[in-house]
């Protein structure tokens, strides 16, 4: 079994020769309040683990280089609640392009941005394109939750509710603290429409669903299909012609 | 039947007036290539005119300002064919936080942006997250051809393709030169990941699948079917407490 | 007669083949305040009314191709007046960096920035010396009211007062509510001194002169010395060596 | 007779006493080349002097502060030429908002920006109405070169020709090299246009009318004119309610 | 004795609680080629390392919070090597900005970062001293090398010399690959001038001093004296009134 | 005896001529409070002063260009005090980078920034790494109060304090009012922690030690071993390989 290539581990040799071959896998994540009982390290945590699992998984049949995770995100309207670590938009985005424009610069051709954040989800489509169009780079972006392929009614991710609880319990449970049951409020959403409102995160003290129908059974299946999943996913885009 | 309310149209003193219990309505798209069939200015055009239209239809039920079109969004990545004027992201943010700004220093506090072309899609996230936490402001974002429910088959909205085609003939007629008819390459993406490759875009002409299948039938069913769910998101957005 | 080309209804094809030989003409506005009389869309609605008409007049001697108007310039000033959509000057220098980036990139190598609305003089300055830098490309700038020969005293533009009135109620009638006289406050500038002050503009309570004064003839008038002077600078622009 | 307040020889206690209750006069110039018989300082050196000797003048009638030289200009268009230090746009935008920021937050009210080279006209506008609107500051905008009030025939300001040569002939005579007679090329510009066109300015080798017609007489006559100009609109502005 | 408070680890309660009487602590480090035979997490792994180890020796006598690592940093002048994540120096002060920013949103009133980087020296300072001025925080800065006393003619920290090999011997060995013995190339300085000069790094194909000098119990003394003076250090700013 | 070059005093042939083979020398100080006694523009004129007498000495021995003194640095935490002119960090990157742009376009290779406050440490630093890796251009950065050997327990530069007030007293006596002895209030610093708080400039009143102790004589002293080594430190660099 090959071995994996963690970017931070090899020498600027062993990467001078990986990376024109290689998918360059890059987790971002988080660091932000995860309501009272998850730690703010959640999503970041999350990100990092199942990219480092999928690329070990996905070793041996495609050539990629796990870079550093990203444990900053776009984070603006968690900043209320404590404990949060935010990049402004523009920041992040500067951030990506300038990794991106790293492994352009060090021969890398192609890059898949993994990310465990729903607040990061423009600025990674935004980087992705800009990179692509600057670069000629071939750039892909993947929210790891979206390859659950059913969830069964609970809201993915939802924020340090049931899912990404259940998530932690399989990968790091010393991350969560003393739950509280909780009816949902009332949040009917408009079909169809995305909307931001601080007013909003305030009336749900800042995390969606009920934390304590989480299970360390649940978390094991739903880590399980993401991992698989990615690896899959992983492989064919490192083996794309 | 109330008249809607145009931005452009008003005065300051009826602005003043509308403003504080309106939502505001702003169509955002782009003026960019669409293969060597549709007109550049395809984009804002559709958005235009739904919103517009959508406008009229809930201008009894719900309070409502149209705000200009903007003619001018992301597309970098259309460039290398021609007959494109693209925003950099960084100014496209700009412009929409700008904009924002301006409607909360004007009295609004409820703002959608409707969006009618696909390389807008990560800017229009960033720029209502950012605003929402920055101005205390409902933001929402509706991409338009996200609310056609089911089309069969047909790529939605694809890129200069049956569905905008087929817009275009109940819109603008107009804007529809000679079609070729084309079997769509072979472009196999990957599941679960948002692929930005500019290749990609040269493989195929700048344009997604067969254009000579649009009728005019079914752009006006499918123009109805988008005036009739833009409305009603716009009532419900313009009327939450 | 030859048809005038306006970008956004043609195709990509069309397009590459006028902007190598063609001046392209890209109006600039704003949607402001303009006093309690007029319709917050006067500028752009001018600007893009003269723009579109002398490009017709001059379309038989000069190739010329009409970009979308942007509709929304720098109105810092007129934020406290109420119904004002205003870039900051870092954005509209963007804007017009990116379009005029984007034309280069489709083949256009001649530009001139058409100007509906005082506050924008100094960002169209600055980014056409830019442009004319970066690129290597020609840019000028035209602020339409300079074309009006003699006024008779009249301000011009002034800001909502006789002259603009005049205009709309040639081109835009619909824009003008009812009029109070005014005897405009005495505001003694400082001769070759440009001033800006806040101050300034609440003292007037936001436009200049006595609308009350304008008449459609005298509108027809200028609108018409406006449509010839524009045509003849167009043609002479875009028919130099 | 009342000494002139010169900011950098003064004290922040004589400072904070004048601020309130002064005009600050700001004036900002280029280092840039003024072809092959003009030094490159010559903007600054002009503008530095003539701003020096109204301060003075004016002293006894009015409150002034006048501010360090800004030695560096908007000059991207004389770069191919050598000797040239530009600032770029936006940085000169920064520089001279970042200067009235510490105007006002050091007790300042009033500024007037005397500026010395035509490639500074956008920024000096853009940055004066920002801050007017950011800051409720009076901020004024005079190029020097306008006070003159018929020159003649004499392009004013052109560039390096016969009126910047006279002035140095009467103000900094060591900054006159030998100079070479020359018939104009032709020119013809298009009335009530702005162009901005690199090539022009390589077709004139970057300077304009004929620096041996200046005399050390007129370079007197329009110096005087300058100063009594400059130190009258001064007055009125530091007098102003 | 008292556990040390991991950011990451925490709830958003836990830092609401610890971050007004904590000290946060900011490790950046940086991921960059290190020559033939280190790894390129060098940096970043040292001073994390270092800085976890210091909070837990400290964690009795003061109060700390201890912030995730930035893995990336200012390396330009490392991209042509190979292997090298970089950040431009503008989105580097915008990350340290927006992380101080969100500090002090969430209660923070110290900050102290902690830099294992020299090409981080820069940014450091720079945003150490806007973010004290913006928001009347207090903010140091540590170069965790300067720690060391006298180190015996061995250059500190030198770029993937004895130093950090010796540094890597203790705490990750498994960072250094077979090493070369070198004669350093003669580059002499200038006393009292820090140069900055591309062909410089290239003559020394990126890397200063010897490597093979460095042995594990030199490694341990130096990382045993940085741990003693970190730890000290943090409790005196942690403990300043 | 060779006369140095002066850019503001040549022309574009002349340093056509000049820049590819000498060193550029571009001295940069600020426009802030020093206290109760010290004119705000000390720094500034210090250092100007230092770099003209430093390249008139050293003119026989390199070539070396002066470039015009930058009056204005990042001053942001003496804004409180009054007095003071600041540019932000960014802007003053900003004018940095731009400046050896414009250096790289017109021929010169070499840079030296001889920084005159402490203020412009970071900005110094950043904007030099950036220009050595983005034009591969070899830039230097001297703090010239670092070329004094040993100043017998005074503190250097301090600020506004005994090294200052002798350096003035030698260079623009006129720069200096009435002083108070003062005992420095004991400000107990962290070794090897540099420090940014607002509140401690506050303490001590915006300067730092004793400036009564400053004597002409030393003045002279310190003045001449500064020009001697900032001389030879310049024909160090001017004359490497």
């Amino acid at each position: 079994m090959r071995p994996p290539v963690i970017w931070a581990d090899c020498t600027r040799e062993e990467l001078r020769e990986a990376l024109p071959e290689s998918l360059v896998v890059l987790p971002i994540g988080a660091t932000e309040q995860h309501g009272p009982h998850l730690a703010t390290g959640t999503d970041a945590a999350i990100v990092e683990a199942i990219c480092r699992f999928a690329v070990v998984r996905a070793a041996d049949s495609a050539r990629m280089v796990l870079a550093p995770c990203l444990h900053f995100g776009v984070s603006e309207h968690h900043l209320p609640f404590g404990g949060t670590l935010s990049l402004s938009p523009e920041t992040a985005i500067g951030v990506l392009t300038d990794l991106a424009r790293s492994i352009v610069e060090c021969g890398g051709r192609r890059l898949v941005i993994v990310n465990g954040h729903g607040g990061n989800r423009g600025v990674a489509q935004v980087a992705a394109a800009k990179i692509a169009s600057a670069y000629d780079m071939t750039v892909s972006v993947i929210h790891y939750w979206e390859l659950i392929a059913d969830a069964g009614g609970t809201p993915i991710p939802g924020h340090a509710g049931e899912f990404e609880t259940a998530m932690l319990f399989a990968l790091r449970p010393e991350f969560v603290r003393q739950r509280r049951p909780r009816t949902p409020p009332e949040e009917s959403g408009v079909d169809g429409a995305e909307m931001h409102e601080a007013a909003a995160w305030r009336r749900i003290d800042g995390y969606t669903d009920d934390p304590t129908r989480a299970t360390h059974e649940r978390g094991t299946e739903w880590l399980d299909e993401c991992l698989g999943a990615l690896a899959g996913r992983l492989i064919e885009l490192a083996n794309r012609p």
